[in-house]
């Protein structure tokens, strides 16, 4: 398959941080501050799987007017210069003294005035990524200026992705189906599910992913009780269902969806279960014009796998998805986020199937102006058999 | 290779939660609250990857008497209760209303006195996961009770590894080293260096891996630039030399170490350099005794690679390892820990050899009664030829 090139053009940097400093001239911040890696990886392509170490706190900063700023650990400076960030100011991390709060609040204080306030992300799905004491420290460096809500400026805008995000996710997603195609090939019973998940993740790679940060699955009898738990060393049977659920990684971006075996020959009440929930899947696709809101989505997929109304323990139906394995808006009866061609999201429709199991399907879609669009390959109501 | 056994006994799930006890009651601390997925794995066992995913927070709450409490999402309930954790929590998540927060009071405030201080990880390396706007009304509703500093105590404890723990750290670095050992099998010059990363990745979960959540690596004409950039579509060519450095997982335990390759014959300056880097390994190696202090095994290094006194960008010498890639202490002159028996340490000496160009050497130890132990396989003095 054709790969999208690599990255971004500036002109998407610049295009996403001009987006930033209009809501932020609207919302009267002089400065946003951003600590976690999606937040600094959107406005400024520095992609690295360095944040896996949590020894180092890197931060970026927007003005109301120019570029970005970043203040980071010099082991960051060489990668950082090949953005599009020109004003990089390092120190040598980790420093136990001072481990760049010193240097950050020298960078706030010469571009917000004793009056501006500092936006930050404090919202759901967002965390500060910098030691407490260190937040503190660096809220008394900051004062008068105080350090606000950056009224989720940042989650809106990657909310809706533009073309070159969506291609990405799209060839992730390609990706993805290739490698679940070829499970049948590989898996069969009495493989301990620990070597599934190290074969499924080789399919992955070889299909092309960069990495497979996420994988989870679990098999079992007719249903399984759990989509979040490691591999056992249990052997495949049959007679068991076995789920994968991936978020394989290409330049950065996600896909995030699953697909649904069964050993042998499916049950009846896991074959009326997997068709149920395409059915449900098939009915959020249809629901998701722009236009139409998140809570519509989970009304139009829990109605067909919950007639009576309830909702399962997942919590939700499906979520945003893009730079992270999940990103707002979470589809809930209590999400009123109206759809805007460019969003994507995942359709994720659980359903019981007795004795306390579950089966749970997943697919990826991008809302456009005529409706939505299948980026993972949509699958038939009958469960693949192996 | 035969595998360490999965899991741990509930006695040394028992045994950390009982020496964190000791060490609150020495602070006076009435409980400890935590966030984050070490934390919250190094009390409870709990290991899932579902932690990819930012939308639900998780607590942990540990009374000075007692068995944790876990006041989790709903979907982590099955896989919490194959815990040793009996007292599980449970909110439908996300709640756009109170995620988790209203439940978390209640469980702190059920344990803890109108006079009893909660601790809350607050230094280096350590992140509050929790949005910023929760933690603030945490705070509020748990007056008069101050969140204060953890002191550090699981970092702490964390710091030491059991026999167990030290066996995972092992097996993990027993199949990078096979990994490892493959790769000149599987490379070539003309390779773009992306295929060489996907490459190695299968041949980590080939050799045994459960994943490869960190890979980094460089390839470029007598050395690199930058250790921490992903990979790029250019080809390997002969001259090159390429360093590949993985943090793959066996059963939720680290290893971290890297390897370097030349394509063909390697200068002069490569070859001295790499010799260097072994000797320097190999100085830290031996200075790494019970007793002897952190700073003296930056010392033993960088008096090999850099006579001068001059310390390198990457700010460190290697650090600690465990359920993280990395973990405390730094090997910085500035820290004073003194080592005992049951550390595990990486040693990363690094070493210019002009032209802007570095050499990265890494190796895992353990210190034991006698000195240090290699748990990854010590290098010769010259580099590898593929």
């Amino acid at each position: 398959m054709i790969s999208p090139s690599r990255g971004f053009p500036e002109a998407e940097f610049r295009s996403r941080t001009e987006s930033a400093q209009g809501l932020m001239a609207k919302h009267d911040l002089a400065a946003l501050l951003l600590s976690t890696e999606p937040e600094i990886r959107y406005y400024t392509g520095f992609l690295t799987r360095f944040w896996e170490s949590p020894t180092r706190p890197w931060f970026v900063v927007l003005p109301t007017n120019g570029d970005p700023i970043a203040v980071i650990p010099s082991i960051g400076a060489h990668l950082m210069g090949q953005s599009w960030i020109k004003d990089i100011r390092t120190w040598s991390a980790p420093d136990y003294e001072d481990d760049g709060i010193g240097l950050l609040t020298d960078a706030l204080c010469e571009i917000v005035s004793q009056d501006g306030r500092i936006g930050i992300a404090d919202h759901m799905e967002s965390h500060v990524r910098l030691p407490l004491a260190d937040l503190r420290r660096l809220e008394m460096a900051l004062l008068p200026r105080p350090l606000v809500s950056d009224m989720a400026i940042t989650r809106r805008l990657r909310m809706v992705k533009s073309d070159s995000e969506i291609a990405k996710i799209r060839h992730a997603a390609t990706i993805a189906t290739d490698a679940f195609d070829k499970v049948p090939e590989h898996v069969a019973d009495g493989m301990p599910l620990s070597d599934v998940f190290r074969r499924f993740q080789t399919l992955c790679l070889d299909a092309g992913a960069d990495w497979v940060p996420y994988l989870a699955g679990a098999a079992g009898q007719n249903g399984y009780a759990d989509v979040i738990s490691p591999a056992t060393e249990t052997p495949l049977m049959v007679g068991d269902v076995l789920m994968l659920d991936t978020g394989l990684v290409w330049d950065g971006y996600f896909c995030d969806f699953d697909r649904n075996f069964s050993l042998g020959r499916a049950s009846d009440a896991v074959q009326s279960g997997h068709a149920t929930l395409i059915d449900a899947t098939q009915a959020g696709f249809e629901a998701a014009q722009p236009g139409a809101t998140i809570a519509d989505l989970f009304h139009a997929m829990n109605g067909v796998v919950n007639p009576s109304g309830h909702v399962m323990d997942a919590g939700r139906l499906g979520h945003g998805l893009g730079i992270q394995l999940t990103e707002w808006p979470s589809i809930i009866p209590q999400d009123h986020t109206v759809l805007v061609p460019g969003m994507v999201l995942t359709l994720e429709p659980s359903i019981s199937v007795g004795d306390g199991k579950i089966l749970v399907h997943e697919e990826n879609i991008v809302i456009r102006d005529g409706g939505a669009e299948f980026l993972s390959r949509p699958q038939t109501r009958d469960i693949r058999v192996i």
